[in-house]
């Protein structure tokens, strides 16, 4: 298992919140994620070997808001 | 038909422009509902003999927004 914080730009709301907590944890090899939503800091716990960063960034900007 | 335009704080995003106008839509006599984001005016179109005023400002509500 691996931890990584990814700083996504655009959430406004608890609606964009769940947006991108739904994206990532949908996603096979994504374990948990702590989103917050102030600082656009989100946590994600994945398993390597099934998921990539770059996966995860897909996720999120298919959703509409930037990866930085 | 009745046009009537609330005056909704509170909605910061495209998801929280869907909550109000999925609502109101919700509402049986309502039959348009426009949203403009910037503003927080929302003109509802709608059957004054089916729905009241009271109903589409405590359908807004429920949805976590203030109605002016």
């Amino acid at each position: 298992m691996q931890k990584q914080t990814l700083n996504v730009t655009g959430m406004s709301c608890g609606h964009c919140q769940a947006s991108v907590e739904g994206a990532l944890k949908g996603l096979d090899g994504v374990s948990a994620v702590e989103v917050d939503l102030n600082s656009g800091k989100v946590e994600v716990t994945y398993d390597e070997s099934k998921v990539s960063l770059e996966n995860m960034k897909e996720a999120v900007e298919d959703q509409g808001y930037d990866v930085a």
